[in-house]
């Protein structure tokens, strides 16, 4: 009943995502110069990804195969109901099916939205109206095949397993794979993009604005279309992937804590997530349905406005989801209880885009602070974004705090209780609370890709030499844009921070499972473990180091290139010749995925090593659990610096452009250029990666706990 | 006999210190011009100084009733052999007598250095050497007197509390209040005289420099005195309470541990740490003696010759103190296992100066890395920073965590086992190894103020015009001074980092104490222990932010008085009137002083109120302690990024002014001092703030851990 329902559901967000595809592509293409353009643009893309996932692909078979080889090898500690040949399958098979679910979704989401940018640009010809409807719900349709894939992928593993006869307790531990596939995919996924979107846009202004002196997205910079790829790439095909690993991971954390719950609520409490996940997806379909607006009116109140049904859809499909499987005549009040807790979830991701919003949009204090710093110069404007990023991390780890605590201490006091326990109520209560945050995933997923939509649309109109007034309109989109954009980070730490800790405590009950008797404690106070949480947070600061530095290896290669044609062929700054847009695509694709090897690396062999040297001293599991826990407190407020203050730069320097201090071409906009150039690698490549490592910590963990014990 | 040991070497010290002080005062103090500047220079410094400590003062008494409150009035758990009251009045005294030593100890080495200033600057004129020993025989002084105040400061509370028939075992826990008073103070004076220094630099450098187009230290500056006056009171004073802080946080620490080790060691256990300090005075004092160089060598190495003796005596002193008080028939061996324990701490120490050296001297990859960033514009050079910054943090982690659990496996392997365990041995490894790391404590401490007083000559010869070749020697002073000023940011990193650890231990050991029963662990996976976590980490961003914050604000006002001046008194600029430096130093002062106490005020109020908050929730210490550890990590990794980007961004800009990539006035160098400067309040003020931080954390947690029970 309960999987028919999240089938049913599924198999209706599909369809509704193909409708919205194909009312996407019904719309006018707009002229041949346009397409020229955005042919450009698809096929760089396109030939990225291939090549992109190329790589991934070598790098994830020899890891599903080490994986399968691992936990076919080891003792069996005589715990477990099936042979460890088989858990290794399970195991290793689940990894791979995850992986590929996750490529899958970055890559239909990018199919659309590199079809929906000329549409976008044609319709604003016209309608704003239907631009922003075009944008959206072509970004909605990775929105919703992001949510349903996982949602589909996870429910099917589990049917899978059922049918096999494997005990539904057992099952999440046989598919934590999954979730590490999807992880790993997303970290190379988000970084590759991060690093190819970066350092094409640097390497354009670079060699473009600064040295030949020619305006931004002009035709004669051959790596224009480079640049335009790398919002695809970067935005669309990476925070899919990175929402497609939170939902994922999750589903099967909350699994994994449902199983404890088995006595009060038996199967439906594990199938619990799933059911909640499909409401999710019937709100978000409902939200996205309704955006509209007037010719005149501000497209942000209309993005807005189906934020919010999307979210009371999702409060009361919450409420019905709990009413339906969390009811127990042992604790009548628990479905209240926890329904409490999903509003929790839902409160708190709107509590993170109002604060992202805060301290990105120029509109508030933070970044005029920036912007009126620039007038001192670029020393003053780079202290005031370091000090804005720093300042931002406050307000949401308050938030988290409260939501943790608040969650936890109403999944206690539910009247559930394991064991003269009700620690594992309380764990409960916080994995609702992310499935409520996630719960508005497709409509924000659906908000993210609208940007680079809009983003392409503009540069679209700018590179065919449009009429300003269109213009104007598609930089009103392209602006709406930048603020989902950032609000999608926001609620991407948010997610990430409150799925760590339901992770964290699956990390500890598989540890307990495979070791026959629970971990007792994480304790700090342990020199070892100490030393593990000093590891993980330095590993933070290590991999943001190397993913900003790997911009500039990359943006590198671009600029030799871009030097390169405008040396051997003068004819292209006098616009008689035409640039090799494809020989700057080629150089970047290949420099980012170059880049993105090393620091991917470091992600997931440093967690092996620590796991692995400390086993020696008796203590691998508990020392890889502070190695985790501390990690992803720095992860969360390194993440949080990284977007923040890359977002408040980026929109101060947009702020003194409207003409403010002085406008364009002052020398306050001139510092306030260094603070965005500086932001760029922050926001778009380490902050963003980070997203996907705080989760990856948690599943390399979790796939290889049986390791360090 | 150990206390009367320790005695002898006090008073050998202080005689020692009080000679170095009358023969750098016996040397020659140059011109009447000289003089005139270097009386300015000691005005302001004094006027600082008063200003600073009176509200200190003002500060430090009302914590005093506090604290005298809140031990009187809570309930004796019955644990406690004497009476609230008396408790009261021991940690409140504790903590007054640490906070008027830690004044003490400040005031003592700035009374020397403003005195050495003028006189290295006098004797540069005839010989290098000269210089180079009144500049480190001053710093010196201020070392001595840091270390054997400490020492005499917890030997004599001790002393003093066993002529009261208190049991040893009781004393530590009755004087934690003097490892408080110590940090509280030493965090104001580090904070103000942070803010002072980075506030008076920018200010002059911003209106005299770029505005005004006069050269630095030129006399017409109004705030060039001001300047000169925060190269004493930031580096001098501040570094020296933070010592003085470390060492005497260290002292209880390791006392409290020696206390449980009481059935091996007996008393001496207890003493052991006071003993090793004492040998360290003493070879301290043969390495600054023996310093001296060529008048055409290089000064670094003769005072890296008196480093490398002083470690080798204080590792020899360090055999004898093991052998002399950690013998015991139990446990034979266990004297040469903490030899050890001690050995690695004088190897982390070097470790720490020779990594600091890699990431800050423009000798090496790192900032020879930025300085060829600066070549393409002020962003690439701040991305470089920041990337230096974030990347030396993991060979210092490495060391650490290589240090502790080394230390800790000797400890546990010593023979030692105190009630089947051996744990408390461990701990007490790495107790010792913090010792070994401090043995140099004094040596160091005269490297470091050896910088502000060079940099002082150095402003005096410019600012008194003497002739090209006496500026060059006081340059190459200048320029060793900034080295160690470096060098020893980072043993106070590491030194703060292994002592902290320690406390944690202290912090336990009291918990227990307090409760009767020990906390078992600090246990991450529990929710709210793991939002302990997350709010101490985010504690350290929100305080770097505001310290930095605090340099921009205070800034402001110097840059206004000096405008003022320069436009009511046009002479100024043309030579033909003297500005007033006075004026500008008390603005410099009072806006140093005011900016201080927000930032202060965080860090004493934040860890108090997450006690009462969860102590509500029946969980106040162990949350209390993840706050204080997580805190601590974050702590450590943020002041290593901000000392060593801030001296990389530093060494850059110099190393192009010799000429390198374009030399000074080229674009390169317009971009190396944009880093520069945003590096200035990164390494001078938030950074050496946050050593103070991470230690203060422990220090009133130590203090405060009976309310939270």
């Amino acid at each position: 009943m309960e999987l028919a329902f999240t089938l049913i559901c599924s198999v209706a967000g599909l369809w509704f995502a193909v409708y919205l595809a194909k009312w996407v592509l019904r719309n006018d293409e707009g002229t041949k110069e346009m397409q020229n353009i955005s042919n450009a643009i698809r096929e760089g893309a396109e030939a990225f990804l291939a090549r992109q996932y190329k790589t991934i692909a070598a790098l994830t078979i020899p890891v599903a195969v080490v994986l399968y080889l691992l936990y076919a090898l080891r003792q069996s500690s005589g715990q477990e109901h099936i042979s460890p040949s088989q858990l290794a399958l399970y195991v290793a098979g689940s990894f791979i099916l995850g992986a590929i679910c996750s490529g899958i979704a970055g890559y239909i989401g990018m199919w659309v939205a590199i079809r929906a940018n000329i549409r976008t640009a044609a319709a604003s010809r016209s309608s704003l109206n239907l631009g922003l409807q075009i944008a959206l719900r072509g970004g909605a349709v990775s929105g919703l095949f992001v949510v349903v894939m996982s949602l589909l992928g996870v429910g099917g593993l589990f049917t899978l397993l059922r049918l096999l006869h494997i005990p539904a307790q057992q099952i999440p531990f046989l598919i934590v794979g999954y979730g590490f596939g999807a992880s790993f995919v997303a970290l190379f996924a988000q970084l590759g993009g991060g690093i190819y979107t970066k350092a094409a846009d640097v390497g354009a202004d670079l060699v473009g604005k600064v040295e030949a002196g020619i305006p931004e997205d002009d035709p004669r910079n051959p790596a224009v279309i480079a640049d335009l790829v790398g919002d695809n790439v970067g935005d669309c095909a990476g925070r899919g992937a990175d929402l497609f690993e939170s939902t994922a991971a999750e589903n099967i954390g909350a699994m994994i804590l449902g199983v404890a719950l088995f006595p009060y609520f038996g199967l439906q409490g594990v199938l619990f997530p799933l059911v909640v996940r499909a409401f999710g997806v019937l709100a978000s379909m409902a939200g996205i349905w309704v955006v509209r607006t007037e010719e005149d009116g501000d497209p942000m109140q209309a993005l807005n406005k189906g934020y919010y049904l999307t979210t009371l859809l999702a409060a009361i499909g919450f409420g019905i989801g709990c009413w339906w499987l969390l009811r127990s005549q042992d604790a009548p009040h628990a479905w209240f209880n926890f329904w409490m807790c999903g509003l929790i979830g839902l409160a708190t991701a709107m509590a993170f885009v109002y604060i992202t919003q805060y301290y990105t949009e120029y509109k508030y204090r933070p970044v005029r602070s920036i912007a009126e710093a620039s007038q001192t110069g670029p020393a003053t404007n780079i202290i005031a974004g370091m000090a804005v990023g720093m300042e931002s991390t406050a307000l949401p780890v308050i938030v988290i705090a409260v939501a943790i605590i608040a969650s936890y201490a109403l999944g206690r006091s539910s009247g559930v209780v394991i064991g003269d326990s009700t620690v594992g109520a309380g764990l409960f209560g916080t994995a609702v609370a992310t499935m409520g945050m996630l719960g508005t995933a497709a409509y924000v997923l659906a908000m993210d890709t609208f940007g680079p939509i809009a983003d392409n649309a503009g540069g679209i109109i700018e590179m065919s030499q449009q009429p300003e007034e269109i213009r104007r309109k598609t930089d009103r989109l392209d602006a709406v844009g930048n603020t989902t954009k950032a609000l999608t980070k926001g609620y991407a730490i948010g997610s990430a921070a409150l799925a760590a800790f339901l992770l964290f405590a699956a990390y500890l009950d598989e540890v307990a499972h495979y070791m026959g008797k629970p971990l007792e404690a994480v304790n700090l106070a342990k020199p070892e473990v100490f030393v593990g949480g000093l590891l993980g947070a330095m590993l933070v600061f290590l991999f943001a180091v190397m993913a900003v530095r790997a911009v500039g290896t990359a943006a590198g290669y671009v600029i030799d290139e871009v030097r390169r044609q405008f040396r051997e062929h003068p004819g292209i700054l006098q616009g008689t010749e035409q640039p090799s847009y494809r020989q700057c695509v080629d150089i970047v694709t290949a420099g980012a995925l170059k880049q993105m090897i090393l620091p991917g690396l470091l992600i997931i062999v440093m967690p092996i090593v620590v796991g692995l040297i400390f086993k020696q001293l008796g203590i691998g599991a508990e020392v890889v659990a502070a190695f985790l826990m501390v990690g992803t407190i720095a992860g969360i407020l390194m993440a949080t610096v990284l977007n923040n203050s890359g977002g408040a730069w980026d929109n101060a320097k947009k702020y003194i452009e409207t003409g403010a201090l002085g406008g364009k071409g002052s020398e306050t906009h001139k510092a306030a250029v260094v603070g965005d150039t500086v932001g760029d690698p922050f926001k778009d490549t380490a902050g963003p990666s980070l997203h996907v490592v705080i989760k990856l910590l948690s599943t390399i963990t979790l796939v290889l706990a049986p390791l360090f014990l």
